[in-house]
């Protein structure tokens, strides 16, 4: 029998890769607030420029989670990680005895919530390295890259995450399962952390011309990261900075997500990313100036935007 | 005989203090570029909150520097000190035996290019502690406060200094003459170095929102000036932060200097106050990562206004 899948959360990461899990012949269901009405009637066209253009119609279409009659095997969480969202609210109605919890999510330490609140469900940290972005009601472009990694919380990996990985290989997009998935949340902060900030603190540099003027301090927030990361059980890889410098060279110059978000009026990852951060770097007695200074100038941004501080 | 001064740079400052020089009886003379016609024709209207209204009309109105007739026994520099004005050339033609170069301006580190440049004259550093704004051609409004300090460098105070601290205090303005200007500079520095790349980088917010929020942050960067200080043979009172912190608290909401040059399109002072400061901490060995940080996220504001790195 199919498994059944909730994508809660269905902008560009959320439509991306559920339309794949349904190619892979699941049944995908959806909730999306924004988009409801298009989508209902539609369903998504998904435009990938490496894999091509496919339509994706889900099995349910829904506007809120309790709309959902059963439970999933799988829940895909894909919405973004902010103060005014309550993760654990959110998909609590859906929530079975059986349902794996999946979170295509970004941030760090946003686990423990999770685990808190469902600790007899199996919780499934995932990391998206993909360029894709909603370009208009239910329109998803896929502009590049595509990788998935997932792994059981705290550790590990069970049987249905790597059938979730197997069913995503079938589509032809890479996803790795990984026994260590809090370490490769850290690894992705490493560019996260100086890049979305500085892309919006400069007033929207792409991000070749920050690293060009500036690879220095950048390569001072990525050190704290990674000293933070350490800290915290999560040693990285003794290059991983340098790599990330170097593969942002070779990057196309690239409008950060953060970026995206503040132009388009949208509230930032702010505190999944840097707040978060710079709390274990408090907790852990890990200087990290850089990283603070940073997450004070987002935060003096976003009050300027009017968000409550 | 009354001495002659020539203001040069005659914007908001240099108009507002040339303008109480002609009240004290000296032939006051000015360089202004923008206004020019305007001021040629009509001389100054200063809107004084604090001391009244009146009009200033100088000597001699010119559109350049070499067209002043004879050497000044003072030279009023007043300019912003950014990269692309060369002081020295700027004032050169007409730096007479006996002039004496005062330059009222903000920054750290300004001196030692008019030292080395004319080593035969006295040089003479100011600081304005003044709201004050060019409302409109050769139209200047001061809000508040208005003291000057004045010393000679590398320090101590001459006759002639003590003479020009003399005319100030005639016309009800404070001019108090100080053994160790540099040192005052550096204090200066301690409330400029945070407030003013943080109210560009916010976006816009008023020093108050900012202190109510960030004063953590705001504490760091004052004590980073007050540590380079110190290792630059400039020690600064021990609650110099805490005496800053409660003076803005008190403060109403102000907008800083380089907040409203952003908004109107003006160079910005970030090389002349946290560009110095930075290199003295690199050549001293002072960490000042907060400063730093500053620094790059202006550096990178700087370039997506098309300023070259």
């Amino acid at each position: 029998m199919a498994s059944t899948v909730l994508v809660i959360g269905a902008g560009a990461i959320g439509a991306f890769y559920g339309s794949l899990l349904a190619q892979a012949g699941t049944e995908v269901s959806v909730v999306c607030r924004s988009d409801y009405e298009r989508v209902r009637q539609h369903g998504f066209i998904i435009d990938s420029q490496p894999l091509g253009r496919w339509s994706f119609t889900p099995t349910q279409v829904l506007k809120n989670v309790a709309d959902f009659k059963g439970s999933p095997d799988y829940i895909l969480l894909c919405t973004k990680v902010i103060p005014t969202l309550d993760r654990v609210a959110l998909i609590r109605p859906v929530v079975g005895r059986n349902t794996s919890i999946v979170f295509i999510q970004n941030g760090v330490e946003i686990e423990q919530e999770m685990l808190d609140a469902f600790p007899n469900n199996e919780i499934v940290s995932g990391l998206a390295f993909i360029c894709c972005n909603r370009v208009g009601p239910g329109e998803i472009l896929h502009l590049a890259y595509g990788r998935l990694a997932l792994g059981n919380l705290p550790n590990g990996v069970s049987d249905k995450t790597a059938q979730l990985c197997e069913l995503f290989n079938q589509t032809g997009i890479e996803c790795g399962a990984t026994d260590d998935i809090v370490t490769g949340r850290w690894q992705k902060c490493v560019w996260n952390a100086p890049f979305n900030p500085l892309s919006v603190l400069s007033g929207g540099l792409p991000t070749l011309d920050i690293l060009q003027t500036q690879e220095s301090f950048v390569r001072s927030i990525m050190q704290e990261i990674c000293d933070i990361a350490a800290a915290a059980g999560h040693p990285l890889p003794d290059n991983i900075v340098d790599i990330n410098i170097e593969h942002t060279y070779a990057m196309p110059p690239y409008k950060t997500s953060m970026l995206l978000d503040y132009e388009s009026g949208q509230p930032m990852e702010t505190e999944a990313i840097l707040g978060n951060a710079l709390r274990a770097a408090q907790r852990l007695g890990i200087p990290s100036p850089h990283l603070e200074s940073v997450y004070a100038l987002m935060k003096l941004r976003e009050l300027k935007l009017g968000y409550l501080p």
